[in-house]
Formats: C-alpha cells, structure tokens, sequence
C-alpha cells in the first residue's frame, strides 16, 4: 500500500497538516477517556471499587483489559497520525513503548482474573470471552514481538520491511477490533452473571453498563476512521521518500500478486 | 481514495488477476458457509430446530440474523474483488441486490424475535445485544438508501460519487464489524440464559456456541483482508480511468483536507 499510494503522500508531504485530523483526534481522545470514566463510575458505583486482596480483586481485570488492550492500544496506533513531522524513528519508538504500557497493565489484568478465579475454585478459560481474550493476547504478544523485529532491530532490510508493513498494518486493527469485541463479550458476561432476569427490567446498571458497550463500539469507529482516511496518512519524510523511490524503480517489474 | 491511488490501479489493470484473490476468497465462502451450518446445527442439536407458530419462533431470529446480517452482507462487499472485469454497472447492481436479500431475511429475523416477546410477554430492546441490533439495522437501511441515491440513481455527478465513495466504503465496513459483534454479544445472550452456571463446566453446547464464535470472528477478519489488500481492488476500466483523470486534472488544486 506504502508504494502504491505514494502519489497521495507526496503531495500530502507538501500540502499543511489535515486541518480536520487534530479535531477527530481531539475526540477520539474524549471517547477514549469516557470509556475508561464509565468503567470506573460501574466498578466503583455498582460492584464496591477496587482492591487486590479481596474479593473486589476480579473488578481490576476489566479496569485493567479497558486501559490497557482499548485505550492505550487505540493511541498507539494513532500515534502515525498525531506525529506527522517527528523523525520516523522517535515516532516509532513511541508506537513501540505505548504497545508495552498496554501489554503490561493487560498483563495485569489477566493475572487479576486467574488469581480470582484460583482463590475461589472457579473453572478457567471457558467462556467465548475468556477463549477470545487468550486469543487476542497472544496475537497481541507475537505482533508487537514480529513488529519489533521488523522495524526497530537494525537487521531488516528495507525491502523486507516494505513487504511486511501492510500485514503489520492489517493485523493491528484486526487485533484492535477482536480486542474490542473481547471487552464487549467480557460487559455482557459480567452483567448477565449478576443481573440475570433483572436485565430486563432495565436496572440502572444495566442500562450504564449498555451505555458503556456503546462508547466502547464509537471508540473503535473513531480510531478505526483515523486510521483509515487515505489523506490523514502520515507523509513520507525527504529521505525515506528518496529510499522508496528507488525501490519502487527496482521492483516495478514485480507482478503485484507475488507478494 | 481512488484517485489517490490509481496509480496503482491502472497498474493492476494492466496485470493479469491477482493470483492469490481467489484461493482468498473461497476460503471466506468456506468460512461463512460453515458459520451458516454451524449456527443450524447449534439450534437443530440443542434448540430443537426451527417454526413460527411455536416456541421454535425464537430461533428463526438467529439464523436469519447470520444469513442475512453476516454471509450475505460480507459477501455482497467482495463483490467488487470477485467481479473485475465486468461491466460496473452490473457490478454495482449485484452488490445492491445482494444487499437487499440480507436486508429481507433479516428483517424476517427481527420481526420473528419481537414477534416470539409480544406472544410470551417478554420486555423488548433492554439488552446492549438490542441497542446495537437495532443501531446497525438502521445504519444498514441508511447506507443502502444513501448508496442507492448517489451510485445506482442516475442523478448524482461524478464528483459527488467521488467524494462520497471512501465514506461509503468506510461505513459500509464498518456496518459490517458492528453486525459481527452484535451477533457475538447474542450468542453469549442466548447461552447465558439457558446455560447459567452450567457454562462452566465445558457443556457440549457451550463448546458449540464457542467454536461457532470464533469462526464468526474468522469470517469477518477474512472479509476484511480481501477488502483491504490494496493490490486486490477492482481495476477501473478504460471509460473509468479517462473520467477520473479529467476529474484529477480539474481539482488538483484542492487541499487534500477540504474533502
């Protein structure tokens, strides 16, 4: 995609900076920020807050999974778009450093619910949530370490990064999307577990905890937008431009199938 | 979008069709297919298969929902990847038609689940499984409407179409994912009240509804794939190609971020 669109980037290399974008990242954050505020308003209005060594140690998991694998997850990935003249280095560094906040408060997470589960005899690992959830995390885990590999550890030619950039890209906001759609599993168990037929006699938490569903769907729509709009890419810098050049002069007789 | 990348896709259009697409898509008609069977083989083993004038009217709902709002909508969007060469005009009304099936069975679906609330005297749309059903319903009527008058009515001029389109292909994408997690969130619904506490301990049912989870998530990632690849985009076609480099020529002056 890099090379086929590079007509689009470099005239976006000379235009000003998208004056839209700062205003849809501006609420993206707002969203993002609201999802993480009304998980915390449930936890701590209807499920008695926080705390490790009780039995409150399981509400940690979704705080955690929300701030981790939604929030922080969604700003890596916008992180191209928000630093559009920084060196590409000092960007990816961030990506790469955001990605491992995430990793390590989801890591968090994950040991909050086995530790729960564990003190109080529960079975592990049955739910479509808790399968999805294992899945995601370790998609998570293999991207960020082949991503690394890739772009930061001097060893990969540029012609090798130029073929695995669009997988990367891909398999980002796929992980993203599954990692939303976990979360979404996750309210939905949660609230089922304890309301069960109160559901339907729209109980205040349950209509929040809808409410909630809903920001967390519009984050990933936001994000998701961002990342998409073919103009907000991040342009080309001088050097790199030069580089891909060459590369595509290079490998023009390329069928475009082969790769 | 488009124009932004044609130079690519005049490339493509030159090249013979990709090779790999085709092994893609069969693999994603595999895929959808299987999420078919598998939902009728969820509700035929363990929901007593299906009826109207009964308490079997329930599961009308999901079967229809899958049909319509996941295997037909998914494939009506890789109708533009399957169909390449010929004419866009037949191209555009397949991908309307295929849109309209999906939007008639589920239609049948949703009226069947009101239909089954009204007769047992249950409360309606209390659910976040609901909220988002009835959202993406709408959402799905709208993009079909707006689509129809910009694409397929004769009225709209080519810049309109232009400006339109990646805002057409986004939602419509988009549309597509809030489908599958819609249907997620009714799967665990639907086990959560019938199983319980039983989920726990491994229910041939539950490992069912779990495997028929995750191939809905594989079908939409995919769809997904294919849609986004951008050596797989349909070629324009010489008529095409020519307008859309007039249009270029008139509106180079444009700032990208004015769209």
């Amino acid at each position: 995609m890099s090379s086929a669109c590079l007509s689009m980037e470099s005239r976006a290399s000379m235009a000003p900076a998208p004056r839209a974008l700062p205003y849809y990242v501006a609420f993206s954050q707002l969203l993002g920020l609201t999802v993480v505020a009304t998980t915390g308003a449930w936890l701590g209005l209807y499920r008695g807050g926080i705390a490790w060594e009780s039995a409150l140690q399981f509400n940690v998991h979704p705080l955690c999974m929300v701030i981790g694998l939604v929030f922080l997850q969604g700003d890596a990935l916008l992180v191209y778009r928000v630093f559009r003249n920084e060196a590409k280095r000092t960007t990816k560094v961030l990506h790469g450093l955001l990605h491992v906040f995430a990793f390590i408060i989801a890591l968090v997470g994950l040991v909050a619910v086995f530790d729960y589960h564990r003190k109080n005899g529960y079975a592990d690992l049955y739910s479509l949530h808790s399968w999805c959830g294992i899945l995601v995390f370790v998609l998570y885990f293999v991207q960020w370490l082949v991503g690394f590999s890739f772009f930061l550890f001097p060893g990969a030619s540029f012609s090798l990064r130029s073929r695995y950039r669009p997988q990367h890209i891909f398999f980002g906001a796929t992980i993203f999307l599954l990692s939303l759609g976990t979360a979404l599993l996750g309210l939905k168990e949660a609230l089922l577990f304890k309301l069960g037929t109160k559901y339907s006699t729209f109980e205040p938490e349950g209509v929040l905890a809808n409410v909630l569903g809903l920001l967390l769907a519009s984050f990933g729509v936001a994000v998701l937008y961002i990342l998409t709009r073919g103009d907000w890419k991040r342009p080309p810098q001088a050097e790199e431009q030069a580089l891909s050049m060459d590369f595509k002069t290079l490998t023009e007789g390329d069928s475009p199938s082969s790769q």
